[in-house]
C-alpha cells in the first residue's frame, strides 16, 4: 500500500515519522503537485486542491485529517474514491469543554463576575436553578453524544435532536423535521454540532432560532455555513436571543470589522473548538490503513448523498 | 419537636413553608432575640451571633445552613450542642463546575482569546495537551470527590490529596503531610476544597505554593483563612505562579482597591462557587430532624477536634 500525505497546510515533519512508524509495510511520500504522479493508493488529505485528484489518478480513498468532510464533498470526487472522516482522536471531549465552558459562562454569570471586577465590584447573583437552563444539542453523532452526556452529568437538563433517531443515555431526544419544534421551544442553549451538508446549511435562521425559549443563547461548534449571521444579528438586537457564543464563522478568519467581532452579547473563538490531536489521528488512520491492505471493512466512510 | 429558625442574613419567608411542608408534627418558629426563649430543640443557622446559645438554653443541635462549619465552631458552643453540618445539598456540582469553568480558562486559553477578541484578533492557539496540565485537589471530602471526579472526566490527569488515605476512582490519591510533597510537584492546577481547620489556616503560604509545577494556577473554593494573600501576591509577581482563581477571601466582600482585585493573572468572583440550594438543604435537614425525633443517629455530625 502506498500512502501519500497530502495535506499542503500542515508540515510532512510532524506527520512522516509517526506514520512511518505506524506503517513499517506501507510506502509513504509527500505529495508534489509539480512531479511525475506518485502512483500511492490512499492520501491523508485536509483541505486539498481540487488538482490532488486530477493528478493522482490511482487514489482509492481519502483519510480526511477531520471530522467534518463537507470541503471534500464539495469537491464532486469520482464515486469510486471514499472518503474517510476522523472518528473522535480526541476531539469529543474538546467539544464537550467547549460547550460546557460557553453554557457556565452565562448559566453560571461567569462573563458578568468578569465585568464586575474590571469594577471592583463584589454583587453575588442568586444561585442557579438549573431547570431553567435545558440544553438542546443539535446533532447526536459522536461529537453531539459527548457533548450532551457531559452536559448532562453537571445536571442540566439535556435535550438532543437528530436527523433519525438515537438514543442517549439520560438525554430526552428528538428526531427529524416534525420533532424540531418541540425541540427548539423546550430549549434554552443550542448547542449546535451538526455535519454541514446541503440539507443542514443555513439551518440556523430566524425561523429556527427565533423558536427558541426566552434569554435563549446560540453555541457554534458545528460550522459558519449553519447559521445565517445576518438574521443571528438581527435576534440579538431584536432581544430575541440573549446571546451568542461561535467558535465557526462563514468565513475564516472572521474579517476585521466585522458586526460579530464587537457585538457585546457575542463570545467569539477563532475556530478552535476541537483540534485534531496528531497522534491519535495517525494511529487511527494507520490502523484503517492496515485493515484495508487486509482487505478488511472500515468505519468511518462517508456517504455522499447523507454527507457524513 | 420544635425547630428554629434563626438565620438573621435569610428571610425565614423564603424557608417556613417548605419548612412546614416537610415536619407537619413539628412546631417551627423563628428565632427573636428580644423575646423570651422559644424552648426550641434544634435550630437552622447561618452565621447566628453568639447571643443565640445564651438566649435558646434548650438547643441540642446546629443545623449549619452549608458545608462550611468554621464560623460556627469558633463560638466555642457547650459540647453537648451537635454541629450539623449540610451534606452536598446541590454544592458538589456547583463545586465542579467552578472548579472546571477555572480550568478551562487557563488550559483552553479562553481567557487570552477573549483578549484576542476585544482587539478583533484571529490567533488559534496550538491544540491542548491534557498531559501537561495535571491537577491536584487539595481535599477530597463530597465536594473535592465530586470536583475530582468531574475534571478527571475530562481527560485531565487527577491527583488528590487528602489528611487520611481516601480512594477516588480515576485519581491518584495521597495522604498526609509526608506525601504533600509529592503531591504539589506533580500538580499544575491547585483546587483547594479544604475545611477550614485550625490546622488548614494559612497552608496556601509561599513554602506551600512553591512546589508546584512551573506554570502552576491556583483555584480557591475552600476559604479565604486558607491562603496566605501576601505570599499569594508575591509569587504571581515573580513568576513563581501563572494565574490564580480566587471565589473566597481574607475580608469578604474583598475591600475596594485590594491588589487581588486589579492584578491582571487573578480572577475574582464574590463566593459565589456553590450556593446552598434552598430545596434541597430543606429535605435533607427536615429528614435528620424526623430521624432525631425517632432517636436514629444522622450523617453530618461535625467532629469539633477535627473541625468538620
Amino acid at each position: 500500500m502506498h500512502v501519500l500525505f497530502a495535506c499542503p497546510h500542515n508540515d510532512p515533519a510532524d506527520w512522516l515519522p509517526g506514520l512511518t512508524a505506524e506503517l513499517p509495510d506501507c510506502k509513504i511520500s509527500v505529495w508534489d503537485p509539480s512531479g511525475p504522479p506518485s502512483g500511492a493508493d490512499v492520501a491523508l488529505v485536509w483541505k486539498p486542491p481540487a488538482a490532488l485528484i486530477e493528478h493522482e489518478t490511482g487514489l482509492k480513498a481519502l483519510f480526511n485529517l477531520g471530522a467534518g468532510v463537507d470541503a471534500l464533498l464539495q469537491m464532486d470526487l469520482p464515486p469510486h474514491i471514499q472518503i474517510v472522516r476522523l472518528e473522535d482522536a480526541g476531539m469529543g471531549v474538546q467539544m464537550a469543554e467547549y460547550a460546557l465552558y460557553a453554557l457556565l459562562r452565562v448559566s453560571r454569570r461567569f462573563g458578568q463576575y468578569e465585568r464586575d471586577q474590571a469594577e471592583q465590584r463584589w454583587a453575588p447573583q442568586p444561585g442557579l436553578r438549573r431547570e431553567q437552563w435545558p440544553v438542546g444539542v443539535l446533532g447526536l453523532g459522536e461529537m453531539g453524544g459527548r457533548v450532551a452526556q457531559s452536559i448532562a452529568a453537571f445536571d442540566y437538563p439535556v435535550l438532543g435532536w437528530s436527523r433519525s433517531p438515537r438514543t442517549v443515555a439520560g438525554v430526552q431526544t428528538y428526531a427529524g423535521t416534525e420533532q424540531l419544534p418541540a425541540f427548539l421551544r423546550r430549549t434554552r442553549v443550542l448547542v449546535n454540532v451538526l455535519p454541514l451538508t446541503p440539507e443542514t446549511t443555513g439551518i440556523l435562521d430566524r425561523a429556527i432560532l427565533s423558536q427558541l425559549m426566552p434569554g435563549a443563547h446560540l453555541i457554534n461548534v458545528g460550522r459558519g455555513g449553519h447559521v445565517n449571521e445576518a438574521d443571528l444579528l438581527a435576534l440579538l438586537d431584536e432581544g430575541k436571543l440573549d446571546g451568542a457564543t461561535l467558535d465557526v464563522f462563514d468565513t475564516e478568519p472572521l474579517p476585521a470589522g466585522h458586526p460579530l467581532w464587537s457585538h457585546p452579547r457575542v463570545h467569539v473563538t477563532p475556530h478552535i473548538a476541537a483540534s485534531t490531536l496528531r497522534a491519535e489521528a495517525i494511529a487511527q488512520i494507520a490502523a484503517k490503513i492496515r485493515r484495508l491492505a487486509r482487505g478488511e471493512p472500515i468505519s468511518g466512510v462517508v456517504a455522499p448523498q447523507r454527507g457524513y
